[in-house]
């Protein structure tokens, strides 16, 4: 098995509801360093599982897409806690869809981890198949 | 599959029986940087698979247990290398603990990753079921 | 000349004002991996420049203070832009009263100097005399 | 299942064939950080998977002989791109060779990962049986 | 004192011409993790000493025009060895030509620190004056 | 400026007397991951402030010659705590040994920092002249 990983990051506001959040339901906010992985189990003739470059260009988009806001106001995020677990899904989610069929990776990539470091001692992964 | 990585570090002395181990039979010490990764396939209604707080404390309680220590004269492994396989092993299943049932997790956390970083260049795991 | 630098993190929100800071304007938020370093000529006859358990318990009050907040609404930075320089300055010239006298360090600090890390590209510090 | 990773670095040169390298079809170089993780299911009495410092001579093997190389005239890739994937999986594979029997691990190996770091922000891995 | 960082990387080919160099006669490669550290004493009324994003846009113009390249092929470099030392060198000189006058950070940067990092163990850096 | 820095590690045993240090009292270790910086004016005519290669070999040597031991039955500390700016001002003092005349880096450094990562959250440093 193959695996391509790229990373970027987003900073972002948000609170959290739930008395299990303690001092996180006030509004704050996080820096996401986010490493998205593409795994499968073949490269291409020309050596290579997903082009780095279109990897890194493709997670660019939807970093970007998330970065400085307030996930407060966030439509796709109504009535959900954006919580690490959360974010990481949302991100794997819009990868994939560029992934699939004769996308990023030519149809070689059949999973996808993506991985959200919100500091040095806490990150939190969602990985799933394409 | 969402996961969930917490960091803590412990610092002990100790010494490793047999040849193998070449200079390392002598009394000296490491530092290990402790990687916990809680693993489940859902999260809760809040949007969490466990409390990123809760579970930097519970690894807390289980470093702080043997930190500052000499485990050559640890009861805990007596008639044992304290190699950093083996103490990884003694950390997850110290943290397994506490995961089972109604605890850290909810029932939701189903596997168990433990990784000690001994330094720069060199780490080791173990992984287990709940 | 010795050192001594200890490590922690605090989640805030904020907006930047002015033209020059782009999408940054729109409220969003950081994490920010805070390093401080006390500095000075000599040790004490223990052989410390300055505790290391002493000198994070100092940096945790003060990043405990700022973290799970807006800033925007902060009394402390009204009229200011938080920017990673100006909370690089902030949280040393708090460290810094921690300092001085017969406080943290006994008189042998220095120098201090604060390094807020925003993500894994990017980073400001503020260096200052006690 | 207990893991156990090394890690080393080697420098090379080289230049990608086809339209999708883009200005890396251009002669260029790389540093490739490297982990190698054996994994097994079982540590043996002296509570070891495989011994930490065999484990990084073996890499070191491996990697001093692709090291300070152009990789564009080496002959273990002749038609092929020696992209960060290839060379992950050339790297399990020679480390593989080490691994079977009564090698490193004495038989308790049971999969190999081996990780090219080529900056901080892109890496990619190759997983194998033993 | 303030400071700000940012962090780019370039993938280079080289060989180094005398007996010390050893192995890294031949041609070989690297990538150069590289940040650049803009210092000076005072922040702007907008609470900045230069701005991130565009601090991070003359680093990249920087690498860009160095990166996937053989340097012994390279103009700039007729005559001299492409050490760590001497592109950090050329790294700050390119950087302070952008620094100086009403430029980058508006006159308030009087120091310029670039760090190469060529491994995981090992970086070479220069500090200059504007 | 020029500065030149590796990396090396090692493991050590040691307990540190008085009561500032809680339960660092007792016999317990560390890894200390150990930068070496060299800094000076000029580079010779290779391009080179020190070579990387033998700096990193004569820090090998000094690391080598402190790890896996237990510091608290080392002539060389006889009635001082082995506190991490202790060990740091050591490694440095016996490096310059080798730095000095026509040694390592043939009289071009000037000035030489050793810093020693205790955890992923603790480092001190000692610097000094030649």
């Amino acid at each position: 098995m193959f695996s391509v990983s790229v990373r970027d990051h987003m900073m972002v506001a948000h609170s959290l509801r739930g008395d299990v959040f303690g001092p996180a339901q006030a509004l704050h906010g996080a820096t996401y360093v986010v490493d998205a992985t593409f795994a499968g189990p073949a490269v291409d003739d020309d050596g290579i599982l997903v082009d780095i470059g279109r990897a890194a260009g493709a997670l660019r988009v939807v970093v970007a897409d998330l970065g400085y806001r307030n996930l407060d106001e966030d439509d796709r995020f109504v009535g959900r806690n954006t919580t690490t677990e959360v974010l990481a899904q949302h991100v794997a989610d819009r990868l994939a869809e560029q992934v699939g069929g004769a996308g990023l990776g030519g149809g070689r990539v059949t999973r996808l981890t993506v991985t959200l470091h919100e500091s040095h001692v806490a990150r939190a992964s969602y990985e799933r198949g394409i």
